[in-house]
Order: C-alpha cells, then sequence, then structure tokens
C-alpha cells in the first residue's frame, strides 16, 4: 500500500505557485509507539502555514517546513491504527499534519478530536465551525456588536472568514458592505452572500468607492486579513465605531508585509476601538459559538461556502489559488471518503 | 481702562516660537446685547490650539485664528459684566476665549461655569480637575485597568495628562513607567512623580531601553500623544495588552506628523486593545471623577504639578515652551487674581 503526498519542491518566492510543490508516491507509514495512523479526508488551506515555508520561519507553533518534505497543514481525518490511548482507532480527529493521503500522528503532533454527529458535512469543522466561524462569530458577537442598521464593512468579503462574517452581520439587522479585488467577485458577494453592497478595492477612485458604499459612515470594520485598506477605512469610520482585527492560529502571521496607517489618529478623533483578537482565547466558549452557528445552518439562515477541490494532489493547485484571490468561501480539498 | 492682548503676529512654521506673537495694548470691551466680560484669571496652554494657527485650519470647533488678533486659548476667569441672564455676574467659568486680560463673552462662545468651592485652588480646574486630569483618569479606569503589579507605561510621562496618570496608575497598585525625552526629565519622573523607572525615547537603543525597563513587557501603554513610539512599544506588549489613546477636545488633531506603525499585526497576535477616547463623550461623568481625583489630592496621594507663568504677555513664551519639551505638569499663566 502505497502513500500520496504533496512536498515542497522549492520555497516559494513571495505568493506560491503550485509547481513550488510535488506529488510523489511514498511508503506507507507504519505507527511506533504511541503513534496512530490517520486516515486523511480534508485538507484545509490557509494562507498562514505560508510563513513555515520560508528558510529560518520556524517558530514555538511549527519548524520550517524541510524541502522535500511533505507540506504541513491542518487535516480532518480518521484513526484506522493506533497505539495511543488517547487516540482510539475510529476517532475523528483535526490535527497539524501534513499534505497526504495518510499521516503519522506522534505524541508531539497538535491534534483535537472532533465530535461528528453527522449534523453537518464533516468538512465544515474545517470552516464554519472551525477557527474560521470562530474569528466571524466572536469577532462580531464580543468586539463588533453591530446594532441593527448599522454599517459593518467587512475586508476579505468573500474568504473563509468574510463569507461567514458577512452572513453573521446580516442576521444581526446591520447593512452589510464587502470589500473584494475585482467586479465579478463583488457580484458574488451580493448575489451568493447577500452583502447589501459592495467595494472592489483595486478602483482607482476607492475613497469615492466607499463613501458611496457606506454613505451613513462604517460603524464597524471587521478586517481579518490585515493591511493597508484600514488607512482608508479609518478616514470613513463613524464615532464610537469597532474594528474587530482578527486571526486565527493558522493565520499567525500571515502579515508579512510592512505597512502602517499614517491616519491612525482617527482612532482618538473618532473614539474608536481598535481590538485584536486570536480565536485560540476563546476555545472554552467554541461550544456556545457551535451551538449556535448549527442553529442557524440548520434554519438556513445561514449558508457554509467552500471551494472544495478533489484530490490530495490538488493541495498546491489549491494553496496557489488562495494566493491568487481564486477563492470563494472556505478552501478545502477532499482527499478521500 | 485698557486691555492687554496676546495676539498672533504671524502664522508659526513649525513649532511656535515666542517671535510668532505680539504684546498690545487695546481699548477695553464693551459688552453689547447677551454678551459679558470676563476678567481673566488664568490661561491654560494647550498643544492643541497650534492647529488653529494654520491658514484654512478652520472646523466646527474653531475658525482659523486671524493675523493681528488675540491668540485663541481655554481661560478661567470671572463674569465682572453681563448683559447675558444665563451667566450671571460673579460667575466663574472656563471658557474658549483668548489670550488677553478682560474677555468679551458672546452667546457663540463655548464656556461652562465652574463651581469653585475653594477645596483647591482655582488653576486645577484646567489641568488635574480639567480635561487632562479627565484623560489620565478615564484613560485607565475605563480603558487600560491596571491590575495590580501590572506595567504601565506613559508617554509624555511629566506632561499634564501623563503627570496625572503616572499617579493614578500607581495609586492602581500597577508598576509605572515613563517616556521623556531627556535624561534629567527622566529623572523628575523618578523623583518628583514617583514612577519606578523610565525611558529616555531619545535613546539610540531605545528597544533595548524598553526591554531593561519593562523586563516583564507592557500591559497598559497610555499613549495621550500619538506618533511613532507606538511602533516601538508595540514589539513590547504582552497579550491581552491596552492602549487608552486619549485625546483631550483642545488637543483635537494635535497629531499632524504621519506616521504608522509597520507592526500593527502585533494588536492581532497579542490580541490587544487599542481603544481611543475623547473626554467630552464622558461629560455626564466628570463629577464621579473630580470627587475621587479631590479625595487623592486632600490625601495628598495625589500632587498636582503646574508650571506657572506670571502674567498675560508671558502666553506666548508658555506656548512655545511646550512645544520645545520645556514644561513638566500643567503649563498655566496666571494673568491676574
Amino acid at each position: 500500500m502505497k502513500n500520496i503526498q504533496v512536498t515542497l519542491a522549492k520555497r516559494p518566492n513571495g505568493k506560491p505557485k503550485a509547481s513550488d510543490f510535488k506529488i510523489v508516491k511514498s511508503k506507507m507509514y507504519k505507527p511506533g509507539e504511541r503513534e496512530a495512523l490517520v486516515k486523511n479526508l480534508f485538507v484545509s488551506l490557509d494562507a498562514g502555514f505560508r510563513n513555515w515555508m520560508d528558510e529560518g520561519s520556524g517558530d514555538n507553533v511549527l519548524p520550517a517546513m524541510p524541502i522535500g518534505q511533505p507540506v504541513m497543514g491542518l487535516i480532518l481525518g480518521q484513526i484506522i491504527e493506533s497505539n495511543n490511548a488517547e487516540i482510539p482507532k475510529g476517532a475523528t480527529v483535526m490535527a497539524r499534519l501534513a499534505w497526504e493521503e495518510y499521516s503519522l500522528l506522534t505524541p508531539n503532533d497538535w491534534w483535537v478530536e472532533i465530535e461528528d454527529d453527522g449534523s453537518v458535512p464533516l468538512s465544515y469543522h474545517l470552516g464554519v465551525l472551525g477557527d474560521t466561524g470562530m474569528s466571524a462569530y466572536f469577532g462580531l458577537t464580543d468586539i463588533g456588536k453591530p446594532e441593527p442598521g448599522e454599517t459593518v464593512l467587512i475586508s476579505a468579503a468573500g474568504g473563509a472568514v468574510g463569507s461567514v462574517a458577512g452572513q453573521i452581520a446580516k442576521l444581526m439587522g446591520a447593512r452589510t458592505i464587502g470589500f473584494a479585488g475585482n467586479d465579478e467577485k463583488c457580484k458574488r458577494l451580493v448575489d451568493v452572500l447577500g452583502y447589501d453592497a459592495t467595494i472592489n478595492y483595486n478602483s482607482e477612485s476607492l475613497d469615492r468607492e466607499m463613501a458611496a458604499a457606506c454613505p451613513a459612515g462604517v460603524d464597524v470594520y471587521f478586517d481579518n486579513v490585515g493591511g493597508p485598506l484600514l488607512e482608508t477605512v479609518l478616514d470613513h469610520i463613524n464615532e464610537g465605531a469597532r474594528i474587530p482585527f482578527c486571526g486565527a492560529v493558522a493565520d499567525y502571521g500571515a502579515q508579512s508585509e510592512s505597512w502602517g496607517p499614517s491616519n491612525l489618529f482617527q482612532i482618538v478623533t473618532k473614539w474608536a476601538t481598535l481590538q485584536g483578537f486570536m480565536t485560540h482565547t476563546k476555545l472554552d466558549r467554541y461550544p456556545e459559538a457551535r451551538a449556535q452557528l448549527k442553529e442557524w445552518l440548520a434554519s438556513g439562515q445561514l449558508v457554509a461556502h467552500e471551494q472544495m477541490y478533489e484530490g490530495v494532489e490538488q493541495c498546491g493547485v489549491a494553496f496557489a489559488d488562495l494566493f491568487a484571490g481564486n477563492n470563494f468561501g472556505k478552501a478545502v480539498v477532499h482527499v478521500q471518503d
């Protein structure tokens, strides 16, 4: 029995390309003491893993990925063999493993067991019920707190976090405005995700588009990417504005460019709040958030948007798409049933 | 009877100099209908008024100051003649008037009546009991909320806001660290204001000084000036840090330089909060704050530091000192008894 892996062929220069990765056939793992064998079902594509592809990029979360080794990522899988009593055979786990059909789970790897009650597709645990959905939920309920009728502006509005945040803000009664990088995506934000208006952030008259889309100003700016758009938005915030500034563990350090808004003093004059948060600080409240999200999913008030790729071989393509802006909703690779 | 005024002789180029202002003798005002005559007792020096000295700088608070006219500022005075039933003769007022011995208070001018119970020197209403004291108080009680033993770092630590904030943070049980621009001022921060440690922000090894003064990191950064120090501080904040980012009405727009911290994403990774506030949004809570501050003043736990200048003719010098960094505590001109 063989394993299929996608390895790091060379270190990406800037945005990753599919050719930075290589599909290889390799020997099947044989779990040793306290190890388990995972049949990977889904791979989550998260921009933050790009960080560990650089030379010398290791930190307390992961070491720098070695060339020629399978690319690290977040996966959903099933334990099919186990020498570790804490991870019984048959368990469904989310783990920080690799782009491959089967992975070895060692005691050093990060993992959590997933309670698969069959009420939602399993892959949702990587998206709407995972860190990206949690970012959307807590960013709005704990920080943004939009009042009905207020204007909520969302960056990367069609992405994994934004596609959920836009819908939640709408459920909370807000007027929702989404940023996207081209007119076609903007149209999808309205047609598919129900945004009230959109702004093409590549527009040459960005400030004018902002004013047109947010005539009453911005009460909440949900910034889930970081970056220079904040400067433009700060010129349009209302007094008392809230800016949830969100990251998930998987996106840690995703902000690699140097930038700084020259008008940060707007935070004072508009007595606004820029509040950062990392989803892992809210782990104890995931059950509460998941219960609410599942309720909205069940009633159809919330729709989970996934961009699904078929076969582990597609991991490199899917990852490159993420950086090329070719994604809508949560990008996931379906490895096998 | 003559009036002495300090007028704007020319528009300052960058930092104001004493020679930008001119002392003139003029005719005494004669209050018309609904006007009152104010005997000015103290003039408050506030950097924010610099904004209205520029050509075309008028806004919804004040018009641009005309050349040759008395310089606008915040004053404390007594009504000595009144044709306005709302402002009785004998009342003590704080008003946005001018650098002169006597001012005309028209229905268009901003003013509030001051309750002078004699428990503290009247001038305190421009400092520790005025907007700068309120900035210090609310910035710490509402946003910074230091726990005993936490590290509170304060910008412009010897200034009108900082000199009060440092003492309040200490009263709240925090370890207090102050920024100042030279070693002599740093020494005064420790000797006079009781700071636990200081950092000379002009040091060439600023980052190293930061680390030495704040070995346990920064839990609260009280930023009452805005500016590039924030970037340095962001590299030293702890998880969950709070950054009160404060302005008083008088400092509106005082931040004129363009700058932006290139590491703002630290707000996310440290799940920190950068919260702006303007004191005028808390007017309903001034009585509560003043009661507490008066209690601390009465018990000697809090000391009001004033840099007092004698005579209205000193307004220009005092204002220039503010920008040259030659101030310690709240800068006030005593006009007359």
